[in-house]
């Protein structure tokens, strides 16, 4: 029975005073082993990660632990408590739109001076030196401003804080209506296949402020920066290494399925999916899970399409999730009712392409140019 | 093939002068014949009503029609375009917090004078006079106001002036994530089999602002009035009078299932319920249309209750809707993750009673209060 | 120096498990005396209260004291956090769109039989027999509830079972952009003069909510009830009695100006007025605070109109506050640059009484049937 | 007496189809001279520049004209007419979250080759050639599209289609609760004094997305290509020059003051303003217009901070706008009042520089990190 730590951190205070606080749970393996974090609920309507994390933790309570976990869930207590109607207005910052998870931090120009000053170290050496300089630069942004960060830098930065002690990252959203998905660094193609997740975004490189780049972003940096000064720095396990003389550093965003809803025996599988990948990075002594058979297919963040509506109505989405989608097939036909009589008032929308569609918009209700679906436009099975 | 005419309505201004209008489409029959009001999405997110407007008209097109039917999809252009997030927050006025459906009008006052007046006249000149009356008050509200009427009052008091034109009103509206179910007067309950809807509530007396009881309650009123006075004034189909001698008034609210989600194949099978219905008054000329044999359960309006949540968490909503839940069987679980490793994460809501679930909440996240579930507390067998 | 005692009460949860809580500050004299109820902020944008508040506690630590004085700010801390941009949306339940002001609980039926069974008593058995009623009422409300509350009751009744113990209450509010204004019991009229605060509103009778009616109706009612029973039962200070053998019973909504602003200096102010009434009341032994000189308006609260604008567009508001405003005079100009070049670009608004507007809308951008301008349409001298 | 022609621009539909429109007013005077744009209400709540394209154009009527104006008001018919709540939701799309105002398209490729093929042309055929060339980008985006593009890039690049084809651009917005300021290119600066604006921020160089970016830098960044490439491309007034041989390329966001108001004889203020400044581009002949007499103060906008509150609380906004004040003299006091009795319920911020203050945040009620105030950091007088 492993023993689970619970801390609660203050991430900010509302208008009334009321501190906006996250509970932090902790596992400690008796090995030595890889650092893990999970968050969930960073945008407030995406709260599946929620169950996810509960599942976690009462497997992991008797499984035999190499290395630490550290699980966040309701990450982003502004969004998740944020009503708007009935649902949970979570995507963004309420007072200023700014997207909740926008707001990570990552510097660039520290990677040069850093390659350049530890070309020589170990591994290990190199290991500590780069995190305590990124979770440094994190607490001079946190404690040492005369101006002020944002209430969503403040929220963001915490988390980021932990994140950046651990190995490895997995940060859990949904989509709107969703199939499950799963964002990878393109270094760390080989790990896609441990989740139970049928499609792979492989991020190619750019940091555009999610926790998943905040994380993964300066190791690969640093990696092509001692490529580039003639030294080899793995960060990911390969068929040659295993893993050994490696600093293994990997982060996803885990995309759970749909957002504004809580399954729990759907997160006791999600749960599962994850479990697979933690054995095969070492971080669970066990040799119970295993990633389920199933055809991945995989998209190249640049071929992630939005297809946004060329017109205002109300949409019956028709396409399939997850399956491929023959050029020319409708992805929703568009009720015009105002038409009725005097125009079309129905209209088919279909792609050129043949695409994978893989997440549309929450409502029916469309404005032009309402973002409908986001489709795998070129895709590979992986 | 029947003619469809088309008019717009002008129902407000926004504040860049924008014009909110309303399409109003009409068919009239050859034959005379009840005169039917339908209309859709009054509140913004209950969409399928559009739909099935649209497939009304479809079939409506090629049917022999006694009477005339009027019908207006997208009744409340502010609801209908309301977004806040991806959502659709169309359940009450933005600016004030009023349900939009709570805003139309009647005035008990105008009853016993008006029966004790024509107590003596025949039921057409009753019928014609009474009508008169309440379009004469509508408009007497909408034009003759020195302090003006509020932008609700305006958009359904337009939609009422054209309803109590009507002798049968359909107001079509859907729950959050909701069964189908029905709104039915008491008095017309022979009615309700003849939709293809398995739940309906009987409404016993009482206007509480919504269209349904707008329209039909003036002339249950009158009835008990002229019953009070000594007059027979039959306003529904009975056994004996199979709609001779009567003027058959019936309003019903007609909940079609689930908001944010337009679907025209259930929309079809919504619309031949709906046919099923007109046929029956006699406003269609066919014999074509038939209610579905179902399992039609019924509940009185002042026991369908609504189950607040006693706790704040996230919701994995468990009941099946419309079957018969005994009491003590879980209807939800709620997940409190803030409680983990000190506290109970998991608490299962269950009833002392045996209920059948209608609907839930549309969201997983649930404040302490939020209404999580709508049943039916005490039920028959129709 | 007096002690100020503070309490927690949790009035609530979020659904990241995150309680609601408002602090409670009491302070208690050492004589005998009224006990008071001081609360603010239940719209979450009508902040001034508590700025009242601090400057009323800052007075009050060195002022002799009878009786006892409860204060609440930040009564609502739903309402108190709910940012939708900028502003705080703090008028509703951002999920039902309920007024927050709307939910405190009044059961008219209570009033007879106690009337009956306590026509005998003293004044002091009434008073503490009824109370106790009162108190028990709502505890049976908040906790033996089998469906549950709503989240909005829940808040409102933990505050009305402590304004249920207290003898005077007033209920910090604030307009959209507003002049200060009094609402005041009719029998209470009196009192008024003690405010400082230039337009009273006289409540005749009846309960729509609010925790002013639903502190001082009950008494009134029995009051009355008593009278038909043939007993005279004070409920306010007169010329004969002065208060002696009654129990005095008040309750007030403040209107202390602008909502979504906080003005320490304006607070002391408005301290000082409070302080006037409570010194008149006997609740404070000083003779420092006195009302200051000023014309009073007063208007009967079904003569304060609300008027709703003809059309949309966007507002110059042009009449000042609490003057009276001869008949035809303009309230405001209408801006409509989409009419300009073939219409009419700008509106005068006027109306046909002599008025002294009291409020206006907070924002310059109207609907047609936004509330304009709330104004006492029948006004005299107090 | 100028003629003044109206169009109507079509730049979107709603989900219930209705279109967004939005008005365009074009003046045409009887000589050459600059074309002219000026647009306003961008951001929803931002209106006051719709009450001064009034003050214009009542202006313009009679006023000999060079060149020709162009006049949007309500450019942004979502944002304009989005409520939630009193207030206007209008800076950022409600679904997205994306600023209405970083829309615009710039794409700094093309200016390289353009400016070699073009290198020895005429001013006047670069400009043509030019201008074709931006306005050819823009309709390729809004017409060839597969994938669609945003609500907000349809309404933004139809409005850059307009100003792209103007030689001046004024962009009117406001700011919460603001004094008035100008956001000039830096290569303007002897421009800013033409106008009756205190505070003037000049823009170095880069792109953010906003309409006045997007309409100069694409000159700008023209005229650094060709200055190295050896060839001088005056885009401003000099000493020198005078205007002539030199295409005048400028653009201004214009921020009239505080947002939600409507002050049409402030609105002929500002408008006298913008006259001065067109009559001094020779867009008007006339010697009327000339600028007021008052201290500038600029400041470069690197050095324009936002301060974010420290603490969540209602705040007591203390300094004044437009003044120098002090190191470490208050800008405001927040209240916390849930501190009182066992904490600081009031806390004083202020800075460590002495600082111009211009704008304050909307609402006394903030978060921890939500922007208090916007600062001039280090001014000079211009």
């Amino acid at each position: 029975m492993n023993l689970i730590s619970k801390e609660v951190m203050h991430v900010g205070e509302m208008a009334s005073g009321a501190a906006l606080t996250v509970p932090v749970y902790r596992i400690k393996g008796k090995q030595q082993g890889p650092d893990v974090y999970i968050q969930a609920n960073m945008h407030g309507a995406e709260v599946q990660g929620n169950a996810v994390i509960f599942q976690l933790l009462e497997q992991l309570k008797t499984i035999e632990l190499n290395g630490s976990i550290t699980l966040v869930p309701y990450a982003n207590p502004v969004g998740c408590n944020h009503k708007n109607g009935e649902y949970t207005l979570g995507r963004f910052d309420p007072i200023t739109g700014v997207n909740w998870n926008r707001m990570y931090h990552f510097d660039e120009s520290i990677i040069e001076p850093f390659a350049k000053a530890h070309l020589t170290d170990s591994i290990v050496e190199i290991e500590r030196a780069f995190k305590a300089l990124m979770v440094e630069q994190i607490s001079q942004k946190l404690n040492h401003n005369i101006y002020g960060i944002t209430t969503g830098q403040r929220i963001a930065y915490q988390l980021q804080r932990l994140a950046h002690q651990a190995d490895l990252v997995l940060d859990l959203h949904t989509g709107p209506i969703s199939s499950k998905h799963l964002y990878c660094p393109d270094y760390a193609r080989a790990s896609a296949e441990y989740f139970d997740i049928p499609h792979v975004l492989f991020i190619p490189n750019g940091f555009d402020g999610a926790l998943d780049e905040a994380t993964f972003c300066p190791w690969w940096y640093l990696q092509l920066k001692f490529a580039e000064l003639g030294r080899d720095f793995p960060i990911t396990k390969t068929a040659t290494n295993q893993g050994k003389d490696a600093v293994i550093k990997e982060s996803f965003t885990v995309e759970l399925g749909s957002q504004e809803q809580i399954d729990l025996d759907v997160a006791h599988e999600d749960a599962l999916g994850i479990l697979s990948y933690l054995q095969y990075q070492g971080v669970i002594n066990s040799n119970d899970f295993h990633p389920k058979t199933m055809v991945r297919y995989s998209c190249m963040l640049e071929d992630y399409k939005a297809l946004y509506s060329p017109m205002g109505g109300m949409v019956d989405y028709l396409a399939e999730f997850g399956q491929p989608l023959a050029a020319g097939e409708p992805l929703a036909r568009i009720l015009r009712m105002d038409n009725y009589g005097d125009g079309d008032p129905l209209h088919y929308i279909s792609l050129e392409d043949d695409v994978i569609p893989i997440l549309h918009f929450a409502s029916a209700s469309v404005n032009q140019g309402t973002e409908l679906y986001k489709v795998f436009s070129k895709y590979s099975i992986l």
